[in-house]
């Protein structure tokens, strides 16, 4: 379990938001997740309020993280903007109401009808992301008879992962345009010369999971020393640097756990970095751009499960089967992802075994966590998986047409559906036999 | 391009089961799921008619590798019956009208709500797979009050993937009963002593994606030395012996090419083992059963895409994004996976270059294939996957909230639906904004 103030044990029960895990899961079924509300408007505050004490700033929530309607209207509420890389989170974050001029389109292949839609509906910008996409832009702007604000993609050639990051000179990324090979000048020169595209500035992003302020200072340099260069070259400046997200979150021991205090060290250290930089190369200070994800809503997640098998294999590895699995978090199957679990309704209990969390899905690789200390868990019991709050629902899938589990915010002692569960109709929703198989002839 | 029939080029276009793939592109859309039903059906009775030749058989349709209520149309008309591993299945499975008695029920943490659905149903098996399951079914069975068939699924300590297998010292699986350790007849003898439960005999599935007869047939003579264990200890004969899946099919050029009735080699070799040991060992035959899956449907799918952002990184690698990914077949992500690759739309075209192809998901990993040699591709070509007809429907994802593709079924040049596109107002049917969030309160 982390520090969180929102988490925390009563009467022998996990207690998130105010509301006992118990009783949630109970209450909702299992698998379940949880997200804590307060825990998320917290994050939203810290970017702002760090942000703030400098000059203009603005801070996008990077759907792809959680994206549902009901995380659209939190984060407006704090304030934010909307990163979104789909016509599908487009929408999403439209029907919440969140307004188009705060939302920024990602990808680095959008199809023509996400275009369409995105400048339709007059989003704030493209995040341009290829050389002809621009010209397509600029085609689709001119059918709808509408101007768009652009960034341009640039990959700085700083990659950053967790705990270490290579300033590269191995630029293999599907996304964005090398900063060193020029293609990101090519690009800049080709959106000035468009007639529908308006150059707002310059995007990178340059990794996830990052614990380490060094690499994103490295990559904002490049950042204004190429802002000065097309300063100087086409005369312009740009108004916006959006620099990205990809701060670490705690997710397991091997994790730094940093209190939501500890997420403006980031923030402060690239808005001072960015003051220094605009005084030293004499450049209009364009309003700084973060677009945290993970570090959000990841550790306001916890998922909760209900015990069923448990095999212990004499002298290998003691299986706990829970009823979820890969289909709800295909993180372990994805990455090895490393997370931490307790039984939420025997807090007390001293951890007194290693075991392997396995899912129900029919597969091997279907497991959840290796290696864990928990107590003695049997059928039954509420098992709870912490820091799953970012690209589990997202990548939530149907395997095994297993069910799709809902989504409760919790806050206060109060919970409420943010997505309700996906029913067995759900799952043959969209399935048609065709005439000729139709078992009785129509 | 693999070496099936119903898989040509007319026009310089790929022709799947007698339809246009470039003509399929523009009328279903992309990204589209195109399975072919005479490679499906023609699987399934090699399957039947190689182990006709022999005694009583059963197959069933491994319904994991895809699932929807089409494909159990076409397997029924082919007398098979399914193995589900979930309540969606199973629902899927009865929704489309395949009679219970035809259906066994898998996996290695079945929920109480999905035992209750096999028992109520009238399922033909459950395949237990962990001892505390026995007392719960038989709970199910009596409060039902039902007789419930089952089988025992056993760890034979024979380990099996793509290429190799290992006669295992560890046993190291969430699946089944181990047989060396005793936990297996452990189990028989758990069953036998049960008010409800009919043992109908034994079940094991030793890996997937296997090329060598020999582990399945290793496998089969540690079974029926178990079966003749039963006999001696418990004076029981199994009815059935189910050896489950794992037959391997082409994906690249890897794997070794195996025409349909290649196929009937392993069902012989099983079959003959079979009855060779049935009359050494002095056993009552019982009903050869297998779960084949991925290889009546794999090969069977090719998956359509179009070409969008095309990238090339001077001296280290070329891009060709499109506009599916990770979403729609994540087992490049997952597993490493290779597949083949060609352009739908100009099959004559020489290969000349050596490509990526990247998927439009925001995420570095989404890949489809690596280093696979294509004609010069452009934006607007329709690129085709072979062999995704198996594990790719069936495991995607609304990551990035993209739309799961349709997946149409094309027979003597006609093409039906089997499952219809994901609108955007399916992916936010769940959405719920709490009250208190909503903008206008009400």
């Amino acid at each position: 379990m982390n520090q969180r103030e929102t988490l925390c044990v009563k009467d022998d029960h996990l207690v998130i938001g105010g509301c006992d895990a118990v009783s949630l899961a109970a209450e909702f079924g299992t698998p379940l997740y949880v997200m804590d509300e307060a825990f998320i408007r917290g994050m939203c505050r810290i970017y702002r309020e760090s942000l703030a004490e400098y000059g203009p700033y603005r801070v996008l929530y990077a759907s792809k993280a959680f994206c549902c309607k009901g995380i659209y209207r939190i984060v407006e509420e704090e304030g934010l903007g909307a990163d979104v890389v789909s016509g599908g989170e487009l929408y999403t974050a439209l029907s919440a109401g969140m307004p188009a001029d705060s939302i920024y389109f990602h990808g680095n292949n959008k199809t023509v009808e996400e275009l369409e839609m995105a400048v339709e509906n007059g989003v704030h910008a493209v995040v341009l992301d290829c050389l002809d996409e621009i010209g397509l832009l600029d085609h689709v702007a001119d059918s709808l008879d509408k101007e768009v604000g652009v960034l341009v993609r640039v990959n700085p050639g700083v990659e950053a992962h967790t705990h270490h990051y290579i300033q590269t000179a191995k630029p293999d990324s599907k996304f964005g345009f090398n900063l060193a090979a020029g293609l990101a000048e090519e690009a800049v020169g080709a959106v000035l010369k468009t007639q529908h595209l308006r150059l707002l500035g310059l995007h990178a992003h340059i990794g996830s999971q990052i614990f380490d302020k060094k690499p994103f200072v490295l990559a904002l340099h490049k950042l204004t020393d190429f802002m000065k260069e097309i300063r100087e070259k086409f005369g312009v400046d740009c108004e916006e640097l959006n620099l990205g997200g990809g701060f670490g979150i705690w997710y397991s021991e091997e994790d730094r756990k940093i209190p939501a205090s500890g997420y403006a060290e980031y923030t402060r250290a690239l808005a001072e970095a960015l003051d220094e930089d605009v005084r030293e190369k004499k450049l209009k200070r364009p309003v700084l751009v973060i677009e945290p994800g993970r570090s959000i809503v990841g550790e306001a997640g916890v998922t909760l499960y209900t015990v069923g098998a448990v095999k212990e294999i004499p002298g290998i590895r003691k299986y706990v089967s829970v009823d979820g699995g890969m289909f709800d978090n295909p993180r372990f199957a994805l990455y090895q992802a490393k997370y931490s679990a307790a039984l939420a309704n025997r807090m007390n209990d001293k951890a007194e075994e290693t075991v392997t969390i396995a899912g129900k899905c029919c597969e091997s690789g279907d497991m959840l966590a290796v290696d864990v200390r928990l107590p003695k868990a049997e059928r039954g019991d509420t098992l709870a998986v912490f820091s799953t709050g970012a690209y589990n629902y997202s990548m939530a899938s149907n395997y095994n047409r297993n069910a799709v589990p809902p989504v409760v915010l919790v806050c206060d002692g109060r919970a409420d559906l943010l997505v309700k569960p996906q029913s067995y109709e759900d799952l043959v929703r969209n399935d048609v036999i065709p005439a000729r198989l139709q078992k009785v002839k129509r």
